[in-house]
């Protein structure tokens, strides 16, 4: 190993610097991907890598590409990074950490007059959060050639504007075809998000895999009816069969150890003095084996054409299957031995969230590192974690990337 | 009673002719209150009042007045109307008939050249509905001093437009003072939008009153969270308390014998993967008697203190009370015997929905009259009444408006 060291105040620094773009009063971050403050982000991000040397690409999704070659030609890269949207609620570190503690492993280098043997790539890829374009790792997912780009470009937020024409708005539609920017693997730090890691005293988790989730679109059809006139017994209110759900599939996810969120709900044409008509809402289930996921999905299935939902018949559409990942062997030991170098408490661990590494774990080695982050919050403006522990973070990073960038084939 | 008849035919073009306005293609109408559509059926209603010799006032809330002169100096008018306002979901009926059985009783005192002793006067009412302003009957309710014009003017839309900035636009903010222009006495005739004639084959309700309501915002606090990582164990999910509402809401409305609806409601911030943070919803309670109603209100604060909503605290505001309203005897019986003259089947009703003839019973005397709909079925496009029922309305508002505008004061 290198005795090279980041710079944690420095990197502390940037991740304070670039909040301000779609800060909010709460000490938040709501920087919907493909809006301005994601172009100030990205123009920001992209003017620190030009300054380092880096050669920025960015494809036909608004996928960013920094380059920073090394000594042997035509060696693929080893790629570092995550995401730069966040959610309506979104706080300071979600996907932010991965990106710049990237960049804070470039300046490390830089500094220090430093050449790996492979190329470094530091990734920042579009639409993680799934917030204004569904699903999550959208991008990710198109470049490991889950999703056509051609759809991709066709989704429309909830306003009615599409992905593709909120790209070309803020300027980011690239040339470079989808998929064409390839590295040998990648390796992404994360906020665990979760509560276990703080839980267990350990400050870098050497994370295994992602759990299964599946996301629903459900519509609940009753009758619309006046709400002065209309006698209890006499109604079909969508909302009352809606509320059953939520309660529903919480049982579900409890009985089955998993996760269950209804994020989203609204009233067709809602009116106060009007018995909701329709009803639709979200789903999002997870469960880290495939086997479980699929009964809670059948279990809830059964219930909706059971007794509660009898006045108010329901149809549920799954639009997203994204089954538990395992990540690479190799990038796996890499991050372990680079934190065991470093002298981090570090343990094993499952992400309960969805990561771009998800998706790029399709076309190339691939695994993660999480940090903690208090009480395990986020996707809230109290997102929180330490200057110490993203420092410990990017240094695990720094680590497993030089190593695996300085290999030779004989390694 | 004169043995003047009114023109069923007439009747049931006009309401068929308006429904263009606002008509949606499921054969409802969508015209919510101060939109273009509004405008559209308010400039017909104006040109076919002054085709029949009336002059025209409007109020500076938009509150159209026309006024037929009688043939004594100095009486106040009989006064006939309701609303062309709609629910986003509204049928072709509610309001509307009130208003078009009005024009047809002057169409048939015109085709017949007969003079009222007292001035008759057709009202359209701005803003019954409640739906794009809240509360319902607003513009009747400041005619009858129960809001201020100011305040009235200055509530928002859910699009943040105000009502005076509504108004304005489709040029409806009239020069007459509100409270200014003066009737002696009202008659309403409205759908009944409940199942009960229809049921008792009865044709003419003799509406002796209208039952109490009460509107509520509710906010329930929970915390945003990741959907993936937060185990259920670990949430205050606002839409988990919001889903213990609805259902309580509805038990304590059936316990009381009245009737409970959340008619809109939405997560704050919202976003699928997001456990919800912050949940808004509305509230319609209604009974008959106050008493209940204060007992259906008292039970719902309680269980909102109860342990289904521990975890996430919730603000009831109640934002609108409507207290249970007996109309005037002597306009009550103008109806009775108008509905014997012609040999309807009549019977006594209470309301169960609102109607500008609650705040108009403030300020003069007044009673309503109500024909069936199908299936009791009301704020649904499929809303329906039919031609001879319209017809038999408009025949009974005509003899009871007729039985008072040549009533001497001996009578
Ligand atoms: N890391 C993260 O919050 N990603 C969003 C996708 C998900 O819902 O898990
Ligand atoms: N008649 C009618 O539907 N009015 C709306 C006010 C209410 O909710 O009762």
């Amino acid at each position: 190993m290198s005795n090279l060291k980041v710079d944690a105040d420095r990197l502390w620094s940037s991740l304070m610097e670039t909040a301000r773009y779609g800060g909010t009063p709460d000490g938040g971050i709501r920087r919907l991907t493909l809006t301005p403050e994601d172009r100030q982000v990205r123009d920001w991000l992209r003017g620190e890598c030009e300054a380092l040397g880096c050669t920025v690409t960015v494809d036909a999704l608004g996928n960013m590409f920094a380059c920073r070659p090394g000594t042997e030609a035509g060696a693929l890269p080893v790629a570092m990074g995550s995401h730069l949207d966040t959610q309506p609620t979104g706080g300071k570190f979600d996907g932010i950490l991965g990106v710049l503690a990237g960049l804070e492993v470039l300046r490390t280098l830089d500094a220090a007059g430093y050449r790996t043997r492979r190329p470094l790539m530091l990734v920042n890829w579009t639409n993680e959060e799934g917030s204004r374009f569904s699903p999550a790792m959208l991008c990710s997912g198109a470049y490991a050639g889950v999703f056509a780009v051609e759809d991709v470009l066709a989704r429309p937020d909830a306003r009615g504007i599409t992905f593709g024409e909120a790209l070309q708005a803020i300027g980011y539609a690239g040339e470079a075809e989808v998929g064409s920017v390839r590295f040998g693997e990648m390796f992404e730090l994360h906020i665990e998000q979760g509560p276990v890691l703080e839980h267990e005293g350990a400050v870098i988790g050497i994370v295994t895999g992602v759990q299964g989730m599946r996301w629903y679109d459900l519509v609940v059809e009753g009758r619309a009816a006046h709400a002065g006139t209309t006698p209890m017994a006499l109604r079909r209110d969508a909302l009352v069969g809606a509320a059953h759900i939520v309660l529903i599939v919480h049982r579900i996810a409890r009985e089955h150890g998993g996760v269950a969120t209804v994020g989203e709900i609204g009233v067709s044409d809602a009116s106060r003095n009007v018995v909701p008509g329709e009803v639709r809402m979200t789903l999002d289930l997870r469960h880290p084996e495939s086997a479980v996921l699929a009964a809670m999905e059948a279990a809830i299935e059964a219930a909706l054409a059971g007794p509660d939902l009898a006045a108010t018949p329901v149809r549920l559409a799954r639009l997203w299957d994204s089954p538990p990942v395992a990540f690479d062997a190799g990038c796996i030991a890499a991050i372990r031995e680079g934190a065991a170098a470093a002298g981090y408490p570090a343990r094993e661990i499952v992400s309960g969230a969805g990561h771009d590494s998800v998706y790029v774990a399709r076309v190339a080695p691939t695994a993660m590192i999480f940090v903690p982050c208090k009480e395990g919050l986020s996707h809230n403006p109290a997102e929180s974690a330490t200057p110490a522990d993203c420092a410990a973070g990017a240094q695990t990073l720094l680590n497993a990337v030089l190593a695996r960038a300085d290999r030779t084939d004989s390694d």
